[in-house]
Formats: structure tokens, sequence, C-alpha cells
């Protein structure tokens, strides 16, 4: 495609999202909540042409020679469908913040100021090639009452194309501007770059999927990004802990899903607990499968414990692989985790409270625990219902984020003629 | 200065505020208030110094050439040091919201969660040649915990220079971390470039200047940027308006102090109001020294107002010009403000409830107001006690931001040995 005819498609998409995203946030949850059931229904009645469209992006995919884990979450079975549905259902149940008032207060001078909940306007979401995030996505941007212009992945372009048609169709059918989702109708590279400089209409980018994809949007970018880098999370399983709580905390942390990012990555042993525990923990981890690579320290526990790599500490395994750090008390244990991890979740095993708020005041992350395993860092697990991601970033929105999140507010102040003097 | 050493200060710099970020977050809000009378106490009593400072860089200003409305922002004037003073002694006086809990909740699973506040991290601030800025936002950064990086305009480096060294003193005396504090000890435009690359250690910019400037900044960041481009503010007046509430408050928004953001830049007339209403209005603001510029319409109301250009409708004059519109109605009004506006502050002028819920509902602004002047967009009459600067932003923050704003939170999840099932 020539690039002046790129930039007319996406100066085009972002100026229709904005206008549409003026006309959504005025119409009422019951109308959103109508398009949202009627996608779910299209879902189900026309299973048999997005799975014709979907297989055509997964021939293309066999034949581009990608990888099994990617041809998985490429395609559209029936579960993934039922899942979909079972989403928008979901989203459709909860409850909408728009509208609400609250730090009310009234001024010296008469004025009534308060901050009301409104939509953030336009929400590009960039994704790779995960056709359900199309529809997860756009569900709780809806939802929220957002515009939001859509890139997935080239490699599920027809899949991606075909669930947006149906989903404008349903916000059409529930008397919503159909404009207010928008997909890239292009596979080319050069859109998203175009896109990220639409500063003017565009209000929020949430990319989702690995680093590399991350770091070149935060790169790119003129407009705000809420962002996932990794989990590097750690359980730190202090001399004051439970040791039945220690043993099931840590290999639930690990084993029980070690490919998502709210497991954990490095277990940290402080050196002040009894060395039969500490070896008792590393062998449970052991007969659970998990390959520990560990400091000088740590390796004395077992001799099944590789030796790890200084700058192994910040890695996210998303596999049985996990580091295991020897640490001095609660002081060493902060110490590591503000360097070496993510921000994203960090749980502390111990029966001090006053060990427990320490933790919770200096470890710098989106999620602290006591007592709890990293894998309940979840928007689901949190009451949020629903989750558009989870964010790393401290700007916004910390953690896991819900339809809340896709808001902001304005300030209404209302008078009776006041001037400033 | 060559690169590399530029790149090392600059590092050094990043790194040590991030070490000083995790400290001082835990330190008491008792000490920060002792740091910031220290700070006062040190303006009254190293004035001599200062100003001997700053005349270094007036000196050189003027054998620059550099304007006069410049030179008057970097002049340390007994008033401007005094206004300094007060100024840390209110934030010193406001609450804290930092360590508050909030949305607490209990889940089926027995996990406690709740949000607590925490502060942002580290903030950069990048201003202009304007030294009181330096101690102002240094102030409330400090105040909500934060470690804050100082950037300011190359003409202020000696002032500036002067006033962080007394205030690292201020923040040792009171037992906190210097390092909280960072001056960037060179001029080197280089500087900034690195230092918005740092967003491992850096979590927010906030750029305080003219638009090239905060364009600059956005465009180069790879750190989250809250921003202010402009103000160009509406009132509108309806058809259903009080002439009188319409008479001050236009002549209010615009003549108050013309030179603001919040001072009103587009006067919206409802077609539907009396001619002679309108003529009156137009009048009303000639007669204050008001100089209109306006659609043919509106040229209908004297032979005083000129012709607009169709660019002129988005500029933020800053003196006592004023575009002038004719609208049709409601709906013309709303258009034209999300068309033109810069989503900072507008006003109705209206007695009818409906019309003044609609406007708020639809005028995409930072702030709406109903019956009020523009003029009271500020942190000061909102009661927040404090401004750092108004976000014309939807992210994190919008319009006047205080203390709170730079605060985030972090969830706490307590349990009793919970894993995931």
């Amino acid at each position: 495609m020539a690039a002046s005819e790129l930039e007319k498609i996406i100066d085009g998409i972002a100026a229709d999202a904005r206008s549409a995203s003026l006309l959504i946030q005025n119409h009422s949850t019951e109308e959103i909540n109508r398009a949202l059931l009627a996608m779910a229904g299209y879902l189900e009645s026309e299973k048999t042409t997005l799975q014709a469209e979907n297989g055509k992006d997964l021939e293309a995919g066999r034949a581009k020679g990608l990888a099994p884990a990617m041809l998985d979450r490429l395609t559209l079975s029936d579960k993934t469908i039922a899942s979909m549905v079972t989403g928008l259902k979901e989203v459709a149940a909860l409850q909408s913040p728009v509208g609400n008032l609250y730090e009310e207060r009234v001024r010296p001078n008469g004025l009534k100021i308060c901050k009301m909940r409104v939509p953030i306007g336009v929400i590009g979401i960039i994704y790779e090639a995960r056709p359900n995030v199309t529809v997860d996505a756009a569900a709780i941007c809806l939802k929220s009452r957002n515009a939001v212009i859509l890139r997935g992945g080239s490699e599920a372009f027809h899949s991606n194309n075909a669930l947006c048609t149906l989903f404008s169709r349903a916000l059409e059918e529930a008397g919503l501007p159909a404009a207010a989702l928008q997909f890239i109708p292009t596979t080319d590279r050069a859109a998203v770059e175009l896109l990220l400089c639409k500063d003017e209409q565009v209000d929020l980018i949430i990319p989702r999927g690995g680093e590399g994809l991350i770091r070149m949007v935060v790169e790119k970018s003129r407009i705000p990004v809420i962002k996932h880098y990794k989990g590097v999370c750690h359980v730190f399983v202090s001399a004051n802990a439970d040791m039945q709580k220690a043993l099931s905390i840590a290999v639930n942390a690990k084993v029980q899903r070690p490919g998502v990012c709210n497991a954990m990555e490095t277990l940290l042993l402080d050196s002040g607990l009894d060395l039969q525990k500490r070896k008792n923990i590393a062998a449970a981890l052991i007969d659970n499968g998990v390959a520990l690579f560990g400091d000088s320290e740590s390796r004395k526990l077992s001799d099944k414990i590789l030796e790890i790599d200084e700058k192994n500490w910040s890695d996210e395994y998303l596999d049985l692989r996990l580091s295991i750090a020897t640490v001095n008390g609660l002081d060493g244990a902060v110490s590591h985790i503000n360097k070496y991890g993510s921000r994203h979740t960090d749980s502390i095993v111990t029966e001090s409270p006053e060990e427990a708020d320490a933790f919770i005041a200096r470890v710098d992350s989106a999620s602290v625990m006591v007592n709890a395993s990293t894998r309940f860092s979840d928007g689901g697990e949190y009451g949020m219902g629903c989750e558009i991601g989870i964010s790393t970033d401290k700007l916004h929105s910390r953690g896991p984020m819900g339809i809340e999140d896709l808001t902001t507010y304005k300030w209404i102040v209302r008078g009776n003629g006041q001037v400033r003097g």
C-alpha cells in the first residue's frame, strides 16, 4: 500500500473513533449491554463462518511454519468461542462506574465542585495473534463507553476482521455508533507507527504481547501507554514463616500454572530459617519437577541445584525453572526484589505482623502479598469481574486493570454567577 | 561535555534518585515537613547569597538580550522569595494521603485485599527559566514522598543551583536522604534527552513551559508524561442565560487576568439569544479593552469586531484578544468546543438545569462549569491547597493537580496460606 494511502486510512480511523467516542459516552449502559449480548449471540450463530475465516489464518500460519503454541493461540476452537461468549455475558453483567460523582465539596464562595467518572475516550489495543483478545478487549473498552481501535497480529487478520464485522453489526443493532469499534484493515506494519502519532484523537494505547512489541510501542508512541513488561514474581520465606504455609505457597506459586505472569520466578529464603526447613522447601519443589538455579548458599540445600548467573535474577522463565536465593532477612529480601523484580507481584510468608507490614511498606510492586500465592494477582481473583491486563506501570493504574481503569474523571463546577476577584 | 561523561552523570542521577525514592517513601510526614520549613528558613537567612547567584543569571540574560517579561520571571526579588516561603509553609501544613487504605474487600476465599496510597517514586520536572518553580515543584514532590529530578531552563542555572544546594541541606538537616532532590548540573541540552530514556529509574515526567518544550518531551520520552498543552477556554452564553451572570462571567473570564491558561479565549453566543443582549455582551467586552475577532454572524454585533480566520479558533491568545462565534444552541456550542478547544476548561451560562447537565455530559474537557468564570479552574480554588500544574491529558490526572496526583497505589493482599486451585 502507498504511504499516502495508508496515512489517509489511519487518519480516517482515528478521526472516526474520536467522533464515535463523543457519541458513545452518552449512550446508556443498557444499550451497551444489548450490544455485548448481541455479539455473544452472533458468536454462536455465525460460528461456522468465523471458523472458516479462522481456517484461512491457520492454513497460512501452518504454511509459514508457526510454532504449535502459536497456532494453538490462533485457533478459534468451539471452546475458545464458548469462553468468548461467557466473557461477553460476564462483562454485560458488570456495573459501570461511568457517571458516578465523588469528592464533592462546597467552596467558601458557594461553588459546588465534584469529580464525575467518564470514559477515557479512544483506546488503541495493539496485540499479537490471539483472536480472543479482539472480543475480550473490545468488550471491556465498550462497556466503559470508550471507542476502541484494534490492531491484532497479522497472522490473525481474517479471524479478527470477521469478529470485528460481527461486533460492528451488534453495535448497530443496539443503536450504538458502529464506528466506536475500529479495525485496522491492513497488516502493514507502518500502520502501527502512524497510529502511535495520533495523539490528538487517541487517548490511550494498551499493548499486549511480548517485551519486544511493548518496547517498540513505548519508543514510538506520543500517546500515553499502559503496559505490562513482565512478571518476575518473588516469594520470600522468612525465618518467622509457618512451614506448612511456606511449602504450599512456594509449590503453588511455581507449579500450578508456570506459564503465566503471576507465577513465581524467584524463591528467596531467609538465611535465618532453619537449614532443614530450607532443604525441605527445595526438596518439595524438586519433587514437583522444578529445576532450581541458585547462588552458592542455596546450592547447599540440594546437589540438584545448578549455579545461577547474575544476569538471570531478572529472568521471567514462564516454565518450571526457578531462581533461588538465600538472603539476609527482610532487608536482604527487599533489596533483592527492588533490584531484580519487575514490580509485578511479590509475597512474604511470615507469622510476624511487624515483618509483614515492613515488607508491604518497602517492596515497590503493584501487588504485595502476605501468606498468599502470587498466583492470586489477577482481576478476577481481586473481584473486578474482568481484566483488560495487568499494569507494571505506576501511573493511572497499577496491577490488574478492570472497567474502572478504562475511565477517567472530569471536574464539574456549579455556580450561580461567581467571578474571580 | 563529552557524550560519555554526560551519560555517566545522568545514569548516576537517575540511579541515586531511584535509591532515595525507596528510602524517602518510608520517612514520616513530620520529617518531610521539617525539611520544608527548614528550606523556608534558608530562603530568608540566605537571601543575599541567593540574590547574588540570581544576579549572575540576570546579567547573562541581559547580555543575551532576553525579553523583559522573561527577565522578570527570572528575577528572585524579595517578593518572589517571600512567596516561595509562603508556599513552603502552605505545603508543609497540608495533609498527606500516603499510607491511606481504600477499596477494602474480603474475598470468598478469605483473602483481605485493599489498595494503599503510595508515592509514585521518581518524578522529573523539566521547566523553563523560572527559579520559583524549583522550590514550588520540589516541595510538592517531596511532600508526597517522591524523589525529584529538576531540570530548569539554562538561563536560571546559577539560581537553581543555589536553591537546590539549600534544599538538599534542609533535607539532610531533617534526617532525610539528600539524594531525594537531584539537580542536573549542566545546561547541556543532551542531558534532557538522556534523562527521558531512563524509564527503569524515573516514573513520571512533568514538563512545564511552552508548547514547543512539551512537544519535544512527548516525542522523546519513554517515561510517562503528564502535560498541559494550552488553555483554549470557552464561555457559552445560552439563550437561557441570566444576562447579569453572562455579562459578569464573560468580562471576568477574559479581563481579570488574560495572560493565564484558564482565561477565556473564545466566547460562544447562542443564535437564539436576543440580538440586543448579544450586542450588550460584545459592547461590555469592548468597553473593557477586549479586541474581538468573529465569524460573519458575530460581526453584526459591533463594527469593531474584526474578521477571524478559521485557524484562529484554536488560538490561545493570552492577552486581550478574544474569538467570538455565534452557534446554533447547545449542539453548536458543544461541537465547537470539542473541535477547537484544548480540553482544559469550558463554562456554560444558563438558567436551564437540563441544558447545564447536557453541557456537562457532552463537553470533553478537564473542567466543565455552569454559571461560573473559567478563571476558577485552579488547584487553590478547588481546595487542593497547592498545585503542581494543570493536566490537559486524560490519564492518571485531569485538570488541576495537587499532592494526591503525585501518588499512586499498591494492592495489598493478606492471606493465611491461601493457594490457587
